[in-house]
């Protein structure tokens, strides 16, 4: 059994990492840390865990936590993970962080879109950026693995073989997002409540969301050159659901058929990765409470563009589902296990 | 293996059966039965299951089916099922009915309250209502289980034990019931259009609703009486999800503790009702995608009333997920087999 | 034109009766107060009213407010009205209190159910309760209005008639009532963020909720005699409209054509209040952003039980409605001034 | 006052021109058209407005209407308004027609994305399309008004002076739109049920939607040339609104005060068209309920683009309401008479 500990387990993203690891057959979860309900019941603050997690909440305190767990996840604000992490910490157990802090490779360019100094920055080289699909080797055996953010992982598994095999234009990249609630977390501002978010849509974080130079770095290592592109994401009345709608301009005359083929290229053999059959537009829906990215494309003879699109749910395959997934990785077990949930529809 | 055939697997509660078969260690789907749409790719249907489920829609001849599959779920309309079933049928594979066919043992009040000739009256007697908790020991071996109704298994499970040690004065209970809309089925009308639904509740099948029945005999069970009560249904706008609140006058002058025991003394060693902690009121978010039912209840000393609330999910143990737990009771499986989800929040 | 001062104009109350203030011919707002936002902008808080609403934000200073305004409204927390209002106040202009401060007759039960003390009890005598359809007459040139709460107005008016007539017994009346979730408030707190809300109903305030003693003295004043009474709220995931449905056994054996006489006597010239069609439920959709209450009901033979039924915009009926339509009276006004906006759909 | 006929009274649309022109004080519905409610009382069919609407549902005839109304509006599926128009018909009645029959001046383009044959084309040319901010001149006195679409409305609005002024490169527009379900109209479709709509986004019609030509045609006349680009829909779960966020590449080196004076310059007088404040995101709540659009832009500099962003309700300045400030205009009255409805929040 690998024992699992959980800093940050009140979060949306946290009590997702608990409902799936319960139904993982070779995990225990060992610790279940949350700075604002320490010494709490764990199931007074999701009721849905009720009878089936009896433990307390503990607090962050990432040092004894490497004593007694295998790996730790850290489903944690920005900068927490990198503040805490250490050669010891990591020379006990490995680390898992949902967080942006080991996911951009230049220190600067986390530094200028996050607003904060980087406290690790020895670490940033080692750690692994875990989007399975694309870096699986490396994830297996590493120590610190960097859980992709949500929208990027969406948006690159959605782009990126089209960027890779040369068929667009990486400058032309225009990626429209739109997201469910969870992914504003848990805490209580007035813009998530309820009735301001309800019957509402509204863009956010215009040319200014952090989660675009991390798009940028994935999609530039496709591309074998920078990518810089627009990003924009939307706040949609759904609790849970990412979905992407992606342009850029065509580099070769296409038929639908061969852009199917790179994309079945890639994901063909890829089991959380579905791409839909013609015509098929991915939905949110389609995808909830499981692991897989819905992907598909359409090309506009008319503009010369493709519209590529992609479905997800933002606290599985974009948060707590991934990290499973990397965990499974680096420790060699089967790649899906526990991760094979089948949608749930309505 | 068992070999399931589903009649009816593209209704929202059949979908749901897929899903949670999907699941199921012991279980094997081999029909996929769809009036509606014979031979069309049951994917193509419920994308969630792309990749997933390869077959192709089935009709609904039970009489074939039978040769196939060792139980037949039909999550049929009214009448369907009293209208195929048959002796040879029930010899050679079980019958799980989530229509209310078999629910009713008195013909002519099924005959009254669903307006239509009951097709199949001789296995009346024979089918066992299939509410687990209360008649495990029937539901093992049976033949043809009568699958309970939505609202029928989330009110009997929050008031039976008060009226079985005699608490309440059966003749004052009242149940005011709020679902969810997968509970108004997949056809389409336009009164469950998104827009009708969304942003409004509504009571309706005020005095008439087809369930009262259901409920007045399995109380009546409890009770050692007949039992006639109100029971108003609410539309409410969610997917999922059904919350009962009911009423009555206590018999006697009792405690918090002294109710608290009753439902202990009944709940205590079920795995899927959990009776929640003192004031804490159920919410139907908190038992999503999963099998439980969470019941509590409220002393108000001011008018002698008790105040029974339970939560639970209709598409789960108000009908597939109850329906699988009764195919695990007569198969002789572990009864939560396929069934230990953990409930998804949010 | 009347000159306007609201208190409490950034909750959502206040800003609908800002909304219904700005489509009234007869009115001028003269005073946003805001002990939030003061001196930002009103339309910053509130983006609807760009361009519309170009004043900032003022504090909650009754008595300067007094010298500027003839009617002043208190959309604020229980409490506040009557710490701040008093006789100086009330010689200048007239008062109309969104709270429950002077809404209880008897202060021993406002202090119990509201756990503070009163301030200003020497007021109470004087304040009328303005549920317009029962007390008019004595709206008409009141100094000090106690604006009713959102379930007691859809409560009372739903079921007064029929206790006043003598059809029900009054100990026997069940309140099962539901709300959408801006009856919460704007207050950022986790229980009303949209994950929380969305996808999910409870019930809340069991048998302690403290709209249950404003229902039960109106109740008793119809009935002529003290009336205890089950009241149980539920929040829906919607913005706006409350339900409510409430039961009670007959006294007496009436037709359906002698409690509809009864219904007509009371409304047929009431505007706001809509008794719909046999057999048509109420649905909060259809009076939403209206004034409008519409109600029904429905006799059980079976239990010797009327249901009864009433929906309505909490926030306008259930408050800043029923406040304009307060003003209006008290100051001479056509009653339905302003007030005449058709319902919403969808 | 003047006479209106409705032809489709009984669709969104058509029950959102029933609410606004009741408010109106010019204006007297004489004739509620329902094809499929002939007979049937108007308010049984909506029910918000019942005791608003006395009347009973006429057919479709628009010769026997024309001698009744002063103008006929058609809220009627593609093809019905052009099957019924002729001279005789204009000769004693204005016609505004909500659906896409007139809207685009190339027949050819019609019949195309249409799939129909253009059954009254001698009347394209008369026609006038009715987006009053752009075209407030032509619509005065015409006969026949082509009420824009919801999304071309949006869009046109958003992106026009930024096109006009030479400031984008109309080639790279890309339009990526977000709408609430009313949009897909009151048929009884499974796609618009509650439960396939609610939690889940998708795009649909991706480079095949038929409001395309209509915005590249009324962008066409603000470039000055041909205009060819993307448009992606998207469905939302909330019942009103649109939202466009477009994207397109500056052509010149402009500073936020540049591209907000172009805004500036053509929105400043106009009462419905809401420039908002530097960075503020148009939301559609904000202008729910009400004619407004909301828009605004940001720069990027990182990419060269701008980003162009506008929120408004789709029944009302997308249909109903900018259907009645058509009729405002074309009858010579105040503008906004009828449409001065703030926006409902929440």
């Amino acid at each position: 059994m690998i024992k699992v500990g959980i800093i940050g387990a009140t979060g949306y993203a946290g009590g997702e990492l608990v409902r799936l690891l319960l139904g993982h057959p070779e995990v225990k979860i060992v610790w279940y840390g949350s700075r604002s309900y320490v010494d709490q019941k764990y199931a007074s603050i999701y009721q849905n865990m009720f009878q089936l997690v009896d433990e307390t909440c503990m607090d962050d305190n990432m040092e004894a936590l490497a004593d007694e767990a295998d790996v730790i996840f850290t489903a944690t604000p920005q900068g927490l993970c990198a503040s805490l992490v250490n050669e010891g910490i990591l020379s006990r157990a490995k680390v898992i962080d949902l967080s942006a802090d080991f996911r951009l490779k230049d220190v600067k360019i986390y530094e200028k879109w996050y607003g904060m100094t980087h406290k690790a920055p020895q670490f940033i080289d080692e750690a692994v950026y875990g989007l399975c699909e694309i870096n699986r080797e490396q994830v297996r055996g590493a120590r610190l693995i960097a859980n992709p953010g949500c929208y990027p992982t969406c948006s690159t598994l959605s782009i990126y073989p089209l960027v890779k095999e040369g068929l667009i234009d990486p400058a032309t990249i225009i990626i429209d997002a739109k997201s469910g609630t969870s992914g504003a977390g848990r805490g209580a501002k007035t813009d998530n409540l309820y009735c301001e978010v309800n019957e509402n849509i509204k863009a956010y974080g215009v040319a200014s969301h952090r989660h675009t130079p991390e798009i940028e770095e994935q999609l530039g290592y496709a591309a074998g050159k920078p990518v810089v592109l627009n990003f924009t994401p939307h706040l949609v009345p759904m609790n849970r659901g990412i979905l992407i709608t992606a342009y850029a301009s065509l580099t070769k005359d296409v038929s639908y058929e061969d852009v199917k083929a790179v994309y079945d290229q890639y994901y063909n053999k890829e089991y959380f990765v579905r791409v839909l059959e013609k015509d098929v537009c991915p939905q949110t829906k389609w995808v909830e409470g499981s692991n897989f990215v819905d992907v598909n494309f359409k090309i506009d003879p008319r503009t010369n563009r493709v519209i590529m699109m992609g479905a997800m749910d933002n606290l599985v395959k974009g948060a707590a589902g991934q990290a499973v997934q990397n965990m499974n990785l680096a420790f060699g077990l089967d790649e899906a296990e526990g991760l094979r949930l089948a949608p749930m529809f309505p």
